[in-house]
């Protein structure tokens, strides 16, 4: 079966009768100032990806990391991480990216949800850091001591970087290749590049070598990765959106709060809004074209970032028609990321 | 282990010591004169792929069937297939498609060679059909005659049809769905799209179904899936591409015999020459910049097409280095492919 995730426009699109260029997407943390495509040579696309076209130099440098493997999107490594591991007991957050648990399900392993994942005796620990979509956020410290004890009892950290490119600071990246550690990274959100189907899974290589070999040759489109090296290599263009990103982010929780949806947590590429009447709250916004992502358990909502003033003004009157707080005043003492 | 394959033209830049740009590349069997890829929206690269973004009902339309699953290149579905079987006994042709036979044994199935796949008693037969790269070509009537026999012993046939769009009428893709039939189709050959990464499972619901959970969402690049359905619509590019793979493949036939190299087989996309020095002949034509595809055993040599006349003007004054018939007289009575 397959999962409900944000991005799908095209439902949305017909379910409530508008147009899909007509709607104001903010169910993805995609970020929507995505880094420029430039114009491609028509010929990579006639090309078989090839290993040498320098992907990995351009991955290794970036992720500062002596062993990757390029797969097509981290989706592509959760569906294949629990066929590298023997029957063993596997623990996540409850709230999470749904993907890891149906991945590991999926092939009959035991999941169990710890309130504390740093506490957990389970085999293999999977930490979504930042976490998608309650935001919370790991410090490498923690992690490492984590990583630590599970490699004791022969265990494994997987840690889910998908949302850690606008905090590099955080990430255990650089920590790799290290035995039973495996860090996932994407293309998909800071980048903006969903479509490219590019990340790359950092772990030693008696996780990748087995792990290529399920995935097989030429996973990504040689024209992905052909962008995506591009994109690894424009640290101008990174810095540049790791400051945009986060005022933007400060910005939208501002703006939450302002119409009474304080966000409970969130990251530089979205915010997580629990409340009772999230589905109605959803709904409202839908029938305005404006498609956030709606979660049942807890009931709450994520927002991702709007992009251009119109789209601000679009989003902030449409709050207004479900706010909450006719009598909010902002706080003297401004507000961090939670 | 990867397997080598057409295509790794970094390599032989690396080993000959002539730059990549200079090489008239004909290892693969992918068309040189691709449909031509337009400027594409940059938008494609944001978005996530959507299963409703006109791609699906573009190959149902193209094979002539009611079920399909898109996946990243045939390969992808190669590497999965053996997946969705108990143990049992494989069969295929000794000299064809390697990934079939490491895919099926990296799994630990026992993988026999027929003589005469159409008398194999496995319980899985896998056929390239036109096989790459002997070129035998087997019939509509007798693989479907194989296949009944299969589905009395509940066994599976696979049909490769990578090169099959120069010659539709020998596809089985129009019978599609059947239990116990799967049909493998891709846009890297005759389309010239290999870097798409984009290929298409034709099978029934039961089969189907759990090759996309095993693959997970999002197997191929949103841009992927937008060329690739452009493409497969392209009716007149399609027609007018079958007679020019046609005729420059009796071309290329030719030219090899012409030089006393006879294919031994071939399709409208390469020729196949079996020769005892193939190895010598392959590095001959390796240090003039045109490389061709080696195969061990039997010794032997793929040719795919040149494209443009100074590209064929190059072959020819380069296998004149390597001719070993010098009183090659043309045929009264022409040739066919075989």
């Amino acid at each position: 079966m397959a999962l409900e995730h944000g991005g799908r426009l095209g439902a949305a699109a017909k379910r409530y009768g508008i147009a899909m260029d007509a709607w104001l997407d903010l169910s993805t943390g995609i970020n929507p100032d995505a880094w420029p495509v430039p114009a491609l040579p028509p010929e990579l696309w006639q090309r078989l990806p090839e290993d040498d076209d320098g992907l990995l130099e351009a991955a290794l440098s970036f992720y500062v990391t002596s062993h990757l493997l390029p797969v097509a999107g981290s989706q592509a490594a959760i569906q294949m991480l629990p066929r590298l591991r023997k029957p063993c007991r596997v623990s996540m957050a409850a709230t999470s990216y749904a993907e890891h648990e149906r991945a590991w399900q999926q092939l009959g392993y035991q999941v169990s949800h710890d309130e504390d994942l740093l506490q957990s005796d389970a085999d293999v620990v999977v930490v979504v850091n930042p976490n998608n979509p309650t935001g919370r956020l790991y410090g490498v410290t923690e992690l490492l001591e984590l990583h630590e004890r599970l490699v004791q009892r022969s265990g494994l950290l997987v840690v889910d970087e998908a949302f850690m490119d606008a905090t590099p600071e955080f990430s255990l990246a650089s920590y790799c290749p290290m035995g039973g550690l495996v860090v996932l990274r994407s293309l998909g959100k800071f980048f903006g590049l969903a479509g490219a189907r590019a990340g790359f899974v950092l772990a030693p290589e008696n996780i990748l070598q087995p792990l290529a070999e399920l995935l097989g040759p030429w996973p990504i489109a040689t024209p992905a990765r052909h962008v995506a090296a591009l994109a690894l290599r424009d640290t101008a263009w990174q810095e540049k959106t790791r400051a945009t990103l986060l005022v933007a982010s400060l910005r939208l929780s501002d703006m939450l709060a302002r119409h009474g949806f304080a966000p409970s947590g969130g990251t530089c590429s979205f915010h997580w809004v629990k409340c009772d009447d999230a589905s109605i709250v959803h709904q409202t916004l839908a029938k305005q074209g404006i498609l956030i992502r709606l979660f049942d358990a807890p009931a709450s909502l994520r927002f991702g970032l709007p992009y251009g003033e119109k789209n601000w003004a679009r989003l902030d009157a449409a709050l207004a028609q479900v706010s909450r707080s006719d009598s909010y005043a902002p706080s003297p003492f401004g507000r961090g990321l939670r």
